[in-house]
């Protein structure tokens, strides 16, 4: 027996060391790979996934799984060993659904998907973008049907990247933020003049810009010594182990909060990925347990921390060392202008308030899409109509429109309710962490994060992705999902900020 | 038949694409990857290459490289299928008679290795290097006999790297170098007062000596939309694809030949990778024809072309543009103190009078180390004894001396030939493209360095490692290996600026 689980560890070393090649190929895709070398790249990753799927899906993997199930099921749930042949399970019993001839097409069809939507944002017209992205929801179809699911087809996708939540679950919590949120945008507006942000919008020296984001990302707890941030088109976090984090940004250098909000949003992943135990390496149980709750800590980082006002009661100080041109401006006015809420087009730029508007709009567009409800070719007056009818603007162009998010380009369909899960959790948990330690704002205020960090560490992240995120949230919060945190939260910092 | 030889390229795409992804993994770990992250890029590229050696020495390779055989030999030496079969058979061949066993302990005895010769440097003493090293190569010495030879073990080693090169060969090639360089040291140390190089030690803004660097590569040639250029501890070329080219250098602030030679040096490593046909993309073919042929190409551009007069004339007064303290700096001046000759202790800093010398005390050691004349523990004195020989300094302690290079604390015995290969066979190959274009020295005072660049093209760089470098040197010059051009450059450029 001995033997099967030393045998499990090392096919799992190799599915791990594989992935992560991928994972730093893609990251060097995203960071510094010159242009001619984008055909290679594409070949040597499909190779590596290729030998990925073959081992996720190989009868020894299936055969020793089997094997181990009766001793995993003897010990305790929450051990290494059960954790990781119940993951190691739920992982190889989907893998083994989807046909690898299906898994091949959608690699291409991602791939055709990806260059027809950077021609239609190009020409801005969703015409280029329509037939591939047909094709990509009829794989999308298929794979669903060939993974199965009780209710809808949007659950098996949702199962994917959130195991256990229902598309029942999402959608109770878009109806809980809905009834609230829609008149409280509505009241901001009303509330006529806008708050004056004017002056995070002057000319702030990139290289200090960057500089200044660096020593808010150690204060706040990531390690540089086990991680690092680049530059890419596109900000996002990935790991090639707890111990190699690597995070980017983008800048303009017009424009402070766009790069600064960004990498602070960006080691929140990175803080829950460093935070994974090392017994996790190399096996299933790394990384987070979900896309949700890996949004539940950048959107903590980035919102319910670097977005208080206690942040920057401690940064501000230090902000004008850097940048004297802030000199004049007072707290309370930089406090309100970082949260300035505005129904705006672009969901990476949106605010607190509105931003779980935009993930509803997509969300209700991809169950109808998957349900045949609404023709691919109907997307683009769909979305303007939502955008009206949720945040009462409309879209000058598909650009700024429905072909803003390069997720539908790819295989992402249901990859959306990770954000507003991301952010109704990020509140679950920090009324939790300030019931324990109510000390936690005053300690924010000092510039001192570790009590809030080591929360996180010991309540969530060192269960790395043993729980599903039903599991996580009870074993936490003692309860279920729940937006009410979150909509306190929202409530009382906004109507504070606009006086309502 | 077709389907074989279809199979036999499916074959060879997934193992290049493997060493591809673990050359990225590679280049990451010596740029950008931080401390934290290495023990895991260690496991990931220890699979990587364990999947490349298993599939490189598969029955299944084995069975069609055999079935391909007659129909091959049919086939013109020079077209691609003869070529990808001979080339792929004596790689197969030369995999499977090392054992798996042994692979995997040189991969330990290798990073032990580098370990005790970092913690050597550190103690500023051979003894922390001196088991790991026996180690080695005893290892070594395994590998020999596994792969066979005809007349000592170091053909065997030798032909890894400079396929079909015997020791005799490069002996010869010494002995001529010898003869005369040792002389002409010795001469140029009697000439008395060096020349004046300090202009080239002052301060020097890294950016501009970067931007410099950049601008000199893109006008002879390597091409930035295929390729970059990156920082490292020691600088090196690595190819993804003939499309992806990456170079690093490193800097000095006050040492403008430092960064600037190095870069061009690896340059010429790249545009040879960047000019590997297409067609070779993704099988054994891709790539140079050896060490010692890259080494032509880099030593050409950095030294025989960079270190040119008329390679000053067009780009002293660029330079003096950027750095205007260089505009008391005449023409003449600057090229003397480009090519100041002294011997030196640091190998990579020598000039192209004593540097053959530094590689011959190397291979003189290598040989006396592997038939077992000299022990392992007195390869310091042996190291010492050479360099007072040879160059009339000895090293003040280890690091200086014998602990200098990192090349013996991996497996890379029989590596060093390949740098004096590359010296002798780039002025053979500059002959020849003078001999086709006698405008080139004009073209190079211009800044124009597209004839040569593309005679090296068309003569080397499009037959990648389809040809042995016997092959090669007949196929170009009409003979063989010949130190006399090489000899006649050095006397005739050294004994002009020294007034000899």
């Amino acid at each position: 027996m001995e033997d099967r689980w030393q045998r499990l560890r090392e096919l799992y070393a190799e599915i791990d060391d594989l992935q992560n090649a991928a994972a730093v190929l893609s990251w060097d895709q995203q960071t510094y790979m010159p242009p001619g070398g984008a055909q290679a790249r594409a070949e040597q990753l499909a190779t590596l996934r290729r030998l990925v799927h073959e081992r996720a899906t190989s009868p020894e993997l299936g055969k020793l799984l089997e094997e181990l199930a009766s001793e995993a099921g003897r010990l305790p749930y929450d051990s290494l060993e059960a954790s990781l042949h119940r993951v190691g399970r739920r992982n190889y019993e989907r893998a083994v659904r989807v046909p690898p001839k299906l898994v091949a097409e959608i690699t291409v069809a991602s791939s055709q998907g990806y260059h027809a939507w950077l021609k239609a944002r190009e020409e801005r017209s969703f015409g280029p973008f329509a037939a591939p992205l047909k094709r990509l929801v009829d794989l999308q179809l298929e794979v669903a049907d060939a993974l199965g699911y009780e209710e809808t087809r949007y659950d098996a996708l949702l199962d994917l990247r959130e195991p256990g939540v229902r598309t029942r679950d999402v959608a109770a919590l878009f109806a809980q933020l809905k009834a609230e949120l829609v008149p409280l945008v509505a009241a901001i507006v009303d509330r006529g003049a806008p708050l004056d942000d004017s002056f995070l919008y002057q000319p702030f020296d990139e290289q200090k810009q960057w500089d200044f984001g660096i020593e808010v990302l150690e204060r706040i707890g990531f390690d540089f010594k086990r991680g690092r941030q680049d530059r890419s088109a596109h900000p996002f976090c990935t790991s090639f182990s707890p111990d190699d984090v690597r995070l980017t940004t983008r800048m303009r250098p017009d424009d402070l909060g766009y790069a600064l909000f960004s990498s602070i949003h960006e080691a929140g992943h990175g803080m829950y990925e460093q935070n994974v135990p090392a017994e996790f390496r190399r096996t299933p149980l790394g990384g987070g347990a979900s896309g949700g709750f890996h949004e539940s800590q950048s959107r903590l980082w980035e919102n319910v921390v670097g977005r208080s006002r206690g942040f920057w009661e401690y940064f501000l100080p230090r902000l004008k060392e850097v940048f004297p041109q802030l000199e004049p401006v007072s707290l309370d006015a930089f406090y309100r202008a970082v949260n300035c809420s505005r129904p705006s087009l672009i969901r990476t730029e949106a605010d607190e308030v509105t931003y779980n508007l935009h993930i509803m709009v997509r969300f209700e567009i991809e169950q109808e899409i998957l349900k045949g409800q609404l023709p691919v070719d109907d997307l683009p007056a769909a979305w303007d109509a939502k955008m009206e009818e949720y945040l009462g603007i409309r879209p000058a162009n598909v650009v700024e429109g429905v072909l803003q998010d390069i997720h539908w380009s790819g295989a992402g369909l249901a990859s959306f309710p990770a954000y507003t899960l991301g952010n109704v959790i990020s509140l679950q948990l920090y009324e939790r962490a300030l019931a324990d330690h109510p000390e936690i704002p005053e300690q924010i205020r000092k510039g001192e994060f570790g009590t809030l960090g080591e929360w996180m560490r010991q309540n969530l992240h060192v269960h790395g992705s043993k729980f599903t995120p039903a599991e996580l949230v009870q074993r936490i919060t003692g309860g279920g999902l729940d937006a009410g945190p979150y909509l306190r939260y929202i409530r009382e910092k906004y109507t504070e900020i606009y006086r309502l």
